[in-house]
């Protein structure tokens, strides 16, 4: 058993205002469980401040760590939202730091809309990777190809689908960091065995068919400050 | 659209102390999103101050309504965790508030072991409940008939499973609440379509094949302090 924090691979979670915690708190909570149960792992919530923060719903979120403790993690987690992770893609001080993490992590991953993050930042170009499923085509904007699965492996670049799909990522991860044995254990511990009341998704009938008019207007709204930006996602709406 | 929020329904999601967040941001996000696509609803988070609490992971939460500001709930979720929760039983606070905002309220909902929390309350006596599987039979010493589902209904106590089955619950709240329609519609937006890469839960290979000297350890150490419910519970850690 390491004791000495310093010695520990540390996991980074990355918290900006108005994300959908959901995004995070699937793989903190699995990745947390794996820092307990093995040796050589810690978990961190690294932010601009310790101070709490407004989430995409009423509940409102504290790191511990800013940025500048945290400034070479072993892997990087990145969370997703609707507008305000747009909003994000423009904030320097969020996207150099995952720059400039990214550079020197094993593993560099992200859920839903975080992906996006990772393309503002320069990570996805040439690299296969996905979204959650209204934002997918988005990723051409970064240079990625959009890949309709749970979760995308490109060397150590991976991402995640929509907000629940971290909780798959994050088992995944474990298998990966710490086998099989203890990723099973992990998932009993959260009791991962999912029974949706409507069952599966019914990919062949989405709620919005058309998904281009509400992408361009959360796009215009959000990045409306900065055009450059807005209008290089708005060429990736489809339709 | 009702605009006064005294208008509205009030689900109140309570925190406290060293709780584990996944089990309320499956279901905070999914009514949130109910809350945001239908009228007459609002989600809150409360607790005993709006000041940033600790929980069982390097997060740090705050909530956004004080237990005085939210006394009368249309609606109540309250989530687990381990040690603290249990210690959280002793909490009088915290227990006299899920007590009194359930005397009014049209449901009243726990994941995971915050079924114990309500058991603690009294709204349990002679009902099935469920809660984490390896707790379960902690259950009966609040009067409950223990049940081994993914959330279980009984009248309008609504109990689920460990930690990621408040994703289930909340799905179910919401067809219950604004039809099958919007839950569908919801499952889209968090992209609840769960691929669990080592596959489903195998209930006959469990990883821990006794959990009462866990149980009992955890048990003793979190109600040191309060001896007569320890007993109370140690009475049912089976075995």
């Amino acid at each position: 058993m390491v004791e000495n924090p310093d010695d520990k691979k540390t996991i980074a979670f990355v918290v900006y205002p108005g994300m959908t915690p959901l995004d995070m708190l699937g793989p903190l909570t699995v990745l947390d469980g794996m820092a307990t149960s093995v040796p050589g792992y810690r978990t961190v919530v690294v932010g601009e401040t310790t101070d709490p923060i407004a989430t995409d719903n009423p509940l409102r979120i504290a790191a511990s760590h800013t940025f500048e403790e945290v400034p070479s993690p072993y892997a990087l987690l990145v969370p997703g939202g609707a507008a305000p992770t747009f909003k994000a893609l423009a904030d320097e001080k969020l996207v150099g730091y995952v720059r400039k993490a990214a550079a020197s992590a094993e593993l560099v991953t992200s859920v839903c809309t975080g992906s996006l993050v990772l393309g503002q930042a320069g990570l996805l170009e040439g690299r296969r990777a996905t979204t959650h499923w209204m934002f997918r085509d988005l990723l051409r904007a970064f240079g990625a190809e959009p890949v309709a699965e749970r979760w995308v492996v490109d060397g150590n670049v991976i991402t995640a689908a929509g907000v629940s799909a971290g909780i798959d990522l994050a088992l995944h991860l474990v298998e990966r960091l710490a086998g099989a044995e203890v990723a099973r254990t992990i998932q009993f511990v959260v009791e991962y065995d999912p029974a949706p009341p409507l069952g599966p998704l019914d990919w062949s009938n989405p709620p919005y068919k058309d998904v281009k008019p509400l992408l361009d207007l959360t796009l215009s709204e959000a990045l409306s400050g900065e055009p450059a930006l807005r209008d290089k996602l708005l060429a990736h709406t489809g339709g």
